[in-house]
């Protein structure tokens, strides 16, 4: 089965947030691997234009029961109707996540990667801090290409 | 967005309730819809081979948290680690269900639908009754060419 | 822990049923256990208010986010926000269940607690039929205080 | 209905943790209002412990099936079944929480709180950054009174 990545991110981006989003997405159709992401918009829509750009195949998990509330780059949508519960099931998904920027729900997808140890990369996104020291859990990378090879690197050794 | 088809069933089946699963994943397959089913052994894994043999698409939504878990005619597996609860989230994620013999899964499966108003057609599967009448939700088929053709109407209709 | 009573019914009721509700709900309490049910109206309300009448406690599993969406007599409520995967939560919860009347939520719960083998005592409620006979695995009882003396029974057993 | 106030803390904890837990459990039950907490080991059992040594209420929301599995001060137990899914539901089910200490469970339970809006106080525990600064959504406290009279008035403005 082909690998499984998830990009995690916020429902509304700047410009240039979509366009790394985009990147994003295409190194991961390029890497012949699966897109999922939560189906809506912002950086869920940025990623699946970008794998859709490069011929890749792409899944949106979402939050209610509405399929036509997916974004128009989303192949398989999976209506969950379970809210704020569909971002843990968006994390068990995958073989590891990327979060790129991102507010409260994809922190709580970083909190849940943690926990049922799925590797993620970690694009400008948030860091958890415990005792004052960050959480070693959240691998950073700069650019698009690296999170993607990081990415792939990690869920090859899970 | 291609008809998303469920089909429910046991996870053990006799040799022809499996023939009668796997026709059923080939009309879904033939009609270009994608398979939805539980991923797992049995019907499922009937259905599954029916589909990939005309070409077809699968998902496959999973109890636990394990990807491999998944038959091996899986394309996209999801694993949900949602244990009983992902009966329901196969039959939200599905336009229409084709429900094909069954036990006690498939019964919550039927009910699940029956509740979420997700057409259903049935394929020598439960009757429920209420007031000793059998309720008109499940909406009966005799063959797989049958059930696929009455679900593909049901669900243009949704 | 004292023993966890399920009751399971429909969100609107007739004058009878409501009646016949709040006497199995003053039954549990009498039995020394603690009513679970969906925390709404009709036969939800009808046993919590018989539970209360007879100094009982009571515990609602509601489908949304509003913890006052319970009714007066609800001492514990839990917003779920799970939707119709509530119910099974719901059935999960409990050491027996009585279903009393009800429609599909009903039936889903009646389903699920099949599947889960949570003992299940039927008062005018759904029949499942698989094969043309129906399940022996919901109990009739036909009296409030035989339903619940037959519940208790069954918790102890399983 | 009574303030419904959830304790999130590690399973395991040192003798000094599990005495704070306790003092926080105390206060709880003090001010009248009913513990929540995820009814295993470490700090949930301080909690509750602490809250049934002044009289108090206790609901555990369980991960697992098996209602046993609470720990021997916990009055209402919740064998959800939900794995990774019942932090979100514990969260769910509080006017407030208090996080004390931690490790990746609670900083999903945190993360849950922040997205649904569920008020926090922390006590020693996580902190999450985003661009270099520290979420304010993390009230803090230093002692368990200070803690318990924080998340009082929080619930109350909620």
């Amino acid at each position: 089965m082909k690998t499984h990545i998830g990009v995690l991110g916020p429902n509304t981006t700047t410009g240039e947030q979509y366009q790394l989003g985009c990147e994003v997405g295409r190194c991961i159709a390029e890497a012949n691997a699966i897109l999922f992401c939560g189906g809506l918009g912002g950086m869920m829509r940025a990623a699946a234009e970008g794998a859709k750009s490069a011929g890749g195949q792409t899944v949106g998990i979402l939050p209610g029961t509405d399929k036509t509330a997916a974004n128009e780059f989303i192949d398989i949508a999976i209506p969950t109707d379970l809210g704020a519960y569909r971002n843990a099931l968006l994390v068990r998904s995958c073989d590891v996540v990327i979060a790129v920027h991102g507010a409260y729900g994809t922190l709580s997808e970083l909190a849940f990667a943690l926990r049922l140890k799925v590797p993620i990369v970690g694009l400008h996104t948030w860091e958890v801090h415990r005792d004052g020291k960050a959480d070693p859990g959240i691998h950073l990378a700069h650019t698009a290409k690296e999170a993607v090879a990081l990415a792939i690197k990690l869920a090859g050794k899970k």
